[in-house]
């Protein structure tokens, strides 16, 4: 993988915006580890909570799908967890956990740990330029979640501002707008290349930061970068470096 | 001025939103250096810049309630904060700045400076609780103003986002609401009873923090808490120990 940058790298740019379920935090760990505490207090035996993990996240994009197409109505992500979370207890025969128990294991995802390299290097980030999410994840989740992490975001922006999910331009453009930047001004920041061809097609600079290990070790992540992106950097340290920060 | 907090202090809160003008900066100190600056870079001379501050300010309130009024659609403040400096200079006979050096004395609300203790005071309150905006600046003036002043807010919140100005209770329910709490989980930090009046209407807890010298030596600001409130204190640091952060 190429870890260059254009030469006009930083000219002009004011904001970051960042992708967080796999470019910030490490969402499949994390959402293993609060599920296998989940089912140490609630006597439940027999479940490889990895594989649960993968099974929610893979919920995740069919479920905003219907929320997109205007199958379902607009509701925030700890909604949306919460549906694809009874769904994969109810297929497993896990019934009876007290109501506070489940609520408390959807909300893992509020408790999601950041990669080695995310927190150091957003605070190099932040020196230079505004720092902000651009994610799906509702703004409590996102508060919840910087608090839990350290992640020292100036400000949290996204899907539940814009009321519309990504990759739907609206996310993107609601986000600049809210930062009264025009889209040139602002990179998006993400370990996927269809966050950032989106992005891309609402005007916005572009990061590709792969994460080998978003899901696990044999998982397909996006390891190069699908088209020319602005930057290109192996995790955010290096992104810092690019940029002059 | 008693100093004393509601026996069942803290108990079950969650989040504190800061009034941000006057509570949190001191605008009026900020804005006159800026002016005197602004002054200097473009031959302006013989104007009093602290008097200028305190007549921006003061067209403030009423600008603010055409838009409650709905005399006026709604707009960001940056572009209240525009249409009342183009007035003052307008009516000093200031004609001929550049378009640029204006604009950049309108951002000036983005540069006011802390008060003494309030960066160190939010910071020991940010340990244990939520710490929001809930100012009738818009998002970008209080991120770009949260990094002049390094203000360590986990969310901007207020006006912008609620689309209604304060004292409207859609200005204090709409933040509440983003962070999926209940207005009994939230305390409003403010040096104005008349802030906290309309937040106590709408079922939030009340800190009440004067600021002495928020319209300078002969100003008269609110200086005695105006109902019992659930925290008065003299300041962040004071309200940090109030709480047990």
């Amino acid at each position: 993988m190429p870890m260059t940058s254009q030469p006009s790298a930083g000219a002009g740019l004011k904001a970051l915006l960042f992708d967080v379920f796999g470019t910030v935090v490490d969402w499949r760990t994390s959402i293993a580890r609060e599920g296998a505490a989940f089912g140490r207090e609630n006597g439940i035996e027999g479940v490889d909570w990895t594989a649960f993990a993968d099974a929610w996240r893979g919920l995740y994009q069919p479920t905003l799908e219907k929320v997109r197409r205007g199958e379902m109505a607009w509701r925030v992500l700890d909604e949306l967890h919460r549906m694809s979370l009874d769904r994969l207890l109810a297929e497993r025969g896990l019934k009876g956990v007290p109501e506070a128990a489940v609520e408390r294991f959807n909300r893992a995802w509020h408790r999601l740990d950041p990669w080695p390299d995310a927190v150091h290097g957003l605070a190099r980030l932040k020196r230079k330029y505004i720092i902000a999410t651009c994610s799906n994840g509702n703004v409590s989740l996102m508060v919840e979640l910087a608090k839990w992490a350290s992640l020292p975001w100036d400000m949290i922006l996204g899907a539940e501002l814009a009321r519309h999910y990504k990759p739907c331009p609206e996310a993107y453009l609601e986000s600049v707008a809210f930062l009264r930047l025009s889209p040139a001004e602002c990179v998006m920041v993400a370990a996927h290349n269809s966050d950032l061809k989106a992005a891309h097609a609402s005007g916005l600079g572009t990061a590709f930061v792969p994460r080998p290990l978003e899901y696990g070790p044999a998982g397909k992540p996006d390891l190069e970068p699908a088209q020319a992106w602005d930057f290109v950097a192996q995790d955010f340290e290096a992104l810092a470096d690019q940029l002059g920060c």
